[in-house]
């Protein structure tokens, strides 16, 4: 028996990089290490299900980046289709309850706990969203039954609800199947991870692409048909026949039995944790992942940001320390990039409403530049969109829209935003030139530029 | 009259972007501008010639920013064909030489003076090497000279002697002319501006591009046909048949006035310049673009490095402080990228011997990752190479060889390089992650997390 047991509730990228990192530092007789997970798959890119769906890629064994199999020959006694219900954190133990097996019930003791359970999508309490035919893409699962749905479908009318990320992606995938694409968002321009005017520039694009965006739109309720089927979405104006809804508003932590067991939630329900990654207020408790909230080294508050990238750093982190190492998560600065067809789109730090909610004062710039030198073949329009503090010249954020090689671009910006750069010293980097890669000033430094004579221009 | 005269040798990046801010920051009536040129274009793309000479881009004039009519309009009084031959200090006054009228000479007084001599071709002293045939690329008019010898010349054979950025993009060039191309290169690698270790990738993939690259091929002279023209290339083991000889052995800075005149010059022949890009020692005179020395931000040391975008940059400074505003250039951190047909070629900071030279211990690593999720079609592989000083794990450089979206992500450690970051710092940096973008650890970060690893494992 082992001196230690961890327990790690949720298999995807959090909990079982927080696992693996755990096993690399403590053997299985210092630690025994039980992982439970409700679904059928471990380690998985849930930002793949888009091009899985869209059939760009192979899934859903090409998501994941390592299977049950490869978790148990390295001495993690995993458990699939096994719920976590209740944490008892006085006596130190969980209740699972087995999803296949008639719902068998046990109690697990722990003494290194690691929360990992993820987030769950967005779902206004509409009449009719828990319709069949109504589908979130948080999970492998999800996407198994979203595509389970198109192929028994024969009409071609998919409604996506709501135009961030997710939202914008899927509706790429429906288009790429063939389907006629409605999607329906509710605030004025689609990709509200992006200022209006920016994306003003994604709706455009949207529209050359044949996927219908309409703006100012907020779903009432989904009709069903006499089986009880979804049929169409309805907002306050109009009504959209639907053969498949799919509900891209975004996702919020789930934190349920967290928030059961008193752990502390913040402003947007994620649990709030140290540095190390460990709960607030508990000594073995770490949590990691879409289920926490994060810092944001740009405005000082936390967020909830639900990514991929994150929850694999959150778990490198909390297995380190579960396994006697040492490791910190510093914060974000809120990078996102992602694509519709060609159009790349890209931001980092805060948009305009998150640097007034702040408290800050900011100037805001924008330029139109090209990806490449003008005169190489292939170069396309870029817009940048800088916010720099008032007097400081801090960078606050960036926003970018524009063609191949625009949206990694954003990386110069979150690199300079956690370095705490001005946009002023930003205006010297030695970034990488040359004609098939930059124009001579690379789009990012010619707003720099702009930025910095905005804030001298702005005076005291 | 004006007030002041500025006088600019050399219209190129440097020079006319010195010329163009301070025209923008001082009326004619304050500041007269006079600018030299003695080539026939301003303000061009050097960077391009590769591209033109290779008919990927249409030239010369899709390379020029801004013509001399631009500049003139502008109240900058530009006098092309002009060649500065004599710069006299005492009585503040440069000569003058006019190419296309007999070799007129006179004497034009300065209150400022701004030298943007820019560089030359290397061309070691060895027999043959100034016959017709041989040319270097370093201005438009080589560029325009180059492509009358290839439509002049019937013969299918070239050779391109150095295996630098120019060397390399001047073989693809020539390898889309349907030219056969030999590259013969002195060191042990193409692509010197590189480990060895790394510059073999790029020598496996210029062997697919069926560009033949002899390594550790030191030429000893260039022979010429009955009429004087070059006809072939030895080395100390063999003679190469060529049609048309590109020399690609990188660049010296072209101070040969400046010298003269007793300016203070670096190790490399470069101009010696303060933070405002000011002469060192001289109130009046300032210096920038290719004819100068920066301060590497990473060893501490003065280097010369000929590239378009810290040639602007500069005379973005200079033209403020001449102007009467306030701008310095920090210094460089030593990025270049480039691309030989689709393999992305960057390094930022310092090679090995750079390293060891600036009397630094430190870790390599290398990792092969994809520049994409590994899933997405498309993905390729992705070769870093990252430094970092033993025990302040500070980033020391970074190398990258791989395919699309390879080479702009050596800007993440450009900025990182700038902000004095450590790779451990640099592991948790929050870069843009989608699949069709990035693996979930971006391939920098694994580079990074690796660093990190060798860091501590070397102990004190």
């Amino acid at each position: 028996m082992a001196a230690e047991r961890l327990v790690v509730v949720g298999g995807d990228a959090a909990g079982m990089a927080a696992a693996s990192q755990a096993r690399r530092l403590r053997k299985p007789d210092e630690l025994e290490i039980i992982a439970f997970e409700r679904g059928h798959f471990t380690s998985y890119s849930a930002c793949g299900i888009p091009y899985w769906v869209g059939g760009v890629v192979d899934g859903p064994d090409a998501l994941i980046a390592r299977s049950p199999e490869e978790h148990r020959a390295r001495d993690i006694d995993l458990r699939l289709r096994t719920e976590v219900t209740e944490l008892d954190l006085d006596r130190c133990r969980v209740r699972t309850r087995q999803l296949d097996d008639g719902g068998r019930e046990s109690w697990t003791g722990f003494d290194k706990l690691v929360l990992a359970t993820g987030a769950r999508p967005r779902r206004p309490a509409l009449p009719g969203i828990d319709a069949p035919g109504v589908h979130g893409v948080q999970t492998l699962d999800d996407g198994r039954a979203l595509l389970d749905t198109l192929e028994a479908t024969e009409g071609r009318r998919a409604v996506v609800v709501g135009a961030g990320y997710i939202g914008v992606e899927m509706a790429e995938a429906l288009i790429r199947r063939g389907y006629e694409v409605t999607v329906l968002e509710q605030s004025e321009q689609p990709m509200s991870t992006l200022d209006p005017d920016m994306g003003a520039l994604v709706h455009t694009a949207m529209c050359g692409l044949g996927i219908e965006t309409v703006r100012g739109a907020a779903v009432t309720a989904v009709l069903t048909d006499a089986e009880g089927r979804a049929r169409a979405v309805t907002t306050e104006d109009a009504e959209y026949p639907a053969d498949v809804i799919v509900l891209g508003m975004g996702v919020q932590p789930e934190t349920t039995l967290a928030a059961a067991a008193g752990l502390p939630l913040g402003e947007s329900g994620g649990l709030l944790t140290d540095l190390a990654m460990r709960v607030r207020g508990q000594d073995a408790i770490w949590a990691g992942g879409d289920c926490v909230e994060v810092l944001d080294l740009v405005s000082g508050h936390t967020r909830h940001i639900a990514l991929g990238t994150h929850a694999n750093k959150h778990g490198q982190v909390i297995g380190s320390n579960v396994g006697g190492g040492y490791a910190t998560f510093p914060g974000v600065v809120g990078t996102a990039v992602s694509k519709v067809c060609d159009l790349e789109i890209a931001r980092t730090g805060l948009l305009e409403r998150h640097a007034r909610a702040a408290g800050l004062r900011f100037v805001t710039v924008t330029i139109e530049s090209t990806n490449q030198a003008g005169y190489y073949p292939g170069a396309r329009p870029m817009h940048v969109k800088m916010l720099a503090e008032h007097r400081t010249g801090r960078l606050l954020g960036v926003q970018i829209v524009g063609h191949e090689g625009a949206g990694k671009r954003v990386d110069i910006a979150a690199v300079a935003l956690t370095a705490g750069m001005t946009v002023e010293q930003m205006t010297t980097l030695d970034l990488g030139y040359a004609p098939p890669f930059s124009p001579v000033w690379d789009p990012v430094l010619v707003a720099a530029r702009k930025a910095t004579a905005a804030i001298r221009a702005a005076g005291v």
